[in-house]
């Protein structure tokens, strides 16, 4: 982490002057606006914009890029700044393009299951809109990210495992390319075969391609039932086996999350619980009050036969959404094992059947690294997410923690998975990117370059730009 | 259709030298050779290649890629030949790149459910080696198509409805690109974050970006129970309702066929059959025993408030095969209702709330085109084909079928869908992709000459050549 800014800083004289005359004291360029949206929730290196402006609708953002396109000036898209990779870091300075004023919800098309919305609508006011509708919206990143956001770093999180990641779940977006143009990548049908596919070309492009400024979204009707779970593992593997199984037997589980043991010690200081300190599934079911209550009990045989002990299932909402903020905690709770310690959130995905494995060997590499790293996954895809505790005032700790997330890094790549499961590349993993993708890094460039020729989106993310 | 070739033909010479020193007798230039591998399964002017080399691997076709980009001659990868709008058509002449002799199932990798498949493997080949091992490849276009092809065409089918299409199942594409490079666009977790999604590029690029050599296949574990409805309808209305109701509901229906009052007297005419000749659904659940026969009882309840009547459900597999037979004949039994008429299959999709409208005004105006086209429909993906049967030596009747065909593509485009949402573009619908995508059309063309400089690779598809 602490990547060091790479990119010399353009000059943005021209481009603010002309900014002025047509956005006048909308463009922010006070040091304390600047300094908020040059970071995210991560600890890489904070870089400033010169100025940010909040637009209100699709022509001002494309407004925005053209006066920028003018002058080559960077353009970095803002949603609510939850990324973990320095996303929205503006590494050469530029306008940073912040998109909470774009918040609307533009139609719920019911019987067709999905929204409209602009991108600066977060997961959170979609799904309170939603409520009696009998719809809902599951991509649930534990952050309330912005939609726009979560489209640009292909988030997914707990529920992925049922209702796929923003890959699957984005229809449409709507965007401004680098050259000021406004396009739609594809209309309203649940599917399409005509033509290139640019809103998965889109989705996971980090601003780097364009900037959003509407996004067609699918919903998913409320189930009949909701239950939940929670079984303690003698062993990772046998937490893993059971996922396995579990799918292999048509159980059709919406959340499954593992919680190591050392997770399991920071959410019991956190939350005074008193909960068994060893590999832990939490489960949630979603279907017909049937359906649950079998799968529930599917999920217990095949636990026990793994080694899983004390399974315990609630069909009440309110024990639900406890078990499941504890789970929300294991992101916070980690600070009370090292007091001094900051959270270095990662994230690596790896083909399921390298799971146990994988998380084993980082956990013993963990433990010879002197570290403290509770681990969280979401099993059922195979990702699986570190939160390094690291005091950044101890070079030495800080240097264990970087060799240690290389090695954990490389080890997904040689397990055949990736090295981000759905945090993104940023531009703290623009290495990690070189070593996964090899020759498929040309491609990738030649898209960069035909879609934005003078590199202004969102500048020194995802790739390093070759002149 | 029979859209005349608008592309000159190259000069092949030197290639064709080229090929003879490496691959000798395996270049096949026979006439009837290079007739059988001009056409595919359409009506569109075929237009044969120079030659058809059947590569056995990566490697030969990698050489083949580098001699063709050295001499800029035209490569057409063909899969099994089934495309509906020429996509295999070598409209430039060139080399085609048959996969038959690449039809190795190189892993099925059962914990991580998916498989590792060379192109020319075909789906039911896939479904047969499975046999037994308690997983399956859902995707079912209909014709035993190959994998490569699928995944070029962005193929979806009968049961896209519960499993997605071929965007949602393809995890990994290795390929060779217009400059011979050899690439990966993966690995094999079951999600990224990591970069461009390269694959989401590929699936759907209908072999205009590169030629896939290897896939990894998504795959599902077979269900424990699987039962199968039938249910006719006073209107397309009511049955179309009963659709987005069943989804409302949550029921996750597998497959969900309409078949309209025509294509039933086809089929009956077909099969000897006495189905009342009205809409009709076709239906198919997956689950656990409680589970389908819940599902079925609920569809019964919603059809009948819907005008649904004569519903009849079964768990009974033989009966299960026969009905999908049937609704697999009514691609053929067509030809029933008109002896002199050649199928001409097309496809469009639109929001499902939009999809008895257009259904609706597209019947009424086949009966104004006084022309016979029995309608059948992925109805909950909004997608329905027309099968116009047309006398080809007629041609008042061929006008009025491409004035039907262009009135229809237009109705959907205006009730916000897409022009295809299963066949792909090929050359057939060209100019309804213009229409469709307006100036997203642009960054399409960018992407095609960043990766195909010199438009080498199935030249004359999805996008027109602009110099």
């Amino acid at each position: 982490m602490q990547v060091v800014n790479p990119q010399p800083r353009r000059d943005c004289g021209d481009t603010l002057d002309a900014l002025g005359v047509e956005f006048g004291e909308r463009v922010l360029t006070s040091r304390a606006v600047r300094d908020q949206y040059g970071r995210d929730e991560s600890f890489h290196h904070p870089s400033p914009p010169d100025a940010v402006i909040r637009p209100r609708d699709a022509r001002e953002v494309q407004r925005i890029v053209q006066i920028c396109a003018r002058h080559r000036t960077p353009v970095v898209a803002f949603g609510a700044g939850t990324s973990l990779e320095g996303n929205v870091a503006a590494l050469a300075g530029g306008i940073c393009i912040d998109s909470s004023e774009m918040n609307r919800i533009v139609a719920v098309n019911a019987d067709d299951f999905d929204a409209v919305v602009q991108p600066g609508v977060t997961r959170r006011q979609l799904n309170e809109h939603l409520k009696g509708s009998g719809l809902f919206f599951p991509i649930d990143p534990g952050a309330d990210a912005s939609l726009g956001g979560m489209a640009a770093t292909r988030a997914s999180g707990t529920n992925a495992v049922r209702y796929g990641t923003m890959r699957e779940n984005v229809i449409n977006i709507e965007a401004v390319l680098a050259d000021g143009s406004l396009i739609r990548t594809a209309r309203r049908p649940r599917k399409s075969a005509a033509g290139y596919d640019l809103t998965g070309l889109l989705v996971g492009s980090e601003g780097t391609l364009a900037v959003f400024t509407e996004l067609t979204v699918r919903l998913y009707p409320v189930p009949e039932a909701m239950s939940a779970a929670v079984c303690v593992f003698e062993s990772i593997k046998g937490a893993v086996d059971s996922v396995i199984q579990m799918i292999q037997y048509g159980i059709a589980v919406a959340r499954v999350e593992l919680l190591d043991a050392l997770t399991i010690k920071g959410l019991n200081l956190y939350s005074k619980t008193d909960l068994a300190e060893a590999p832990t599934l939490f489960l949630e079911f979603h279907g017909s009050e049937n359906s649950v209550r079998e799968q529930a009990e599917a999920t217990q045989e095949i636990a026990a036969e793994n080694g899983g002990s004390r399974f315990q299932w609630t069909q009440n909402t309110e024990e639900r959404r406890k078990m499941w903020r504890a789970r929300h905690d294991a992101a916070y709770s980690g600070k009370r094992l090292h007091p001094k310690g900051e959270i270095w959130a990662t994230d690596v995905c790896v083909p399921i059947s390298r799971l146990a494995d994988c998380i084993e060997e980082t956990r013993r590499d963990i433990e010879r690294s002197k570290l403290l790293a509770p681990l969280v996954g979401h099993v059922g895809d195979g990702n699986f997410h570190l939160l390094l505790l690291v005091d950044h005032d101890d070079p030495q700790e800080v240097a264990r923690a970087q060799a240690l997330h290389r090695r954990m890094v490389i080890r997904a790549l040689e397990m055949d998975g990736t090295c981000t499961g759905e945090h993104g590349i940023g531009h703290g993993k623009i290495d990690f990117l070189k070593l996964e993708h090899g020759a498929a890094l040309e491609p990738m460039r030649a898209v960069k370059k035909a879609l934005d020729p003078d590199n202004i989106m969102n500048p020194g993310k995802i790739l390093e730009w070759k002149a």
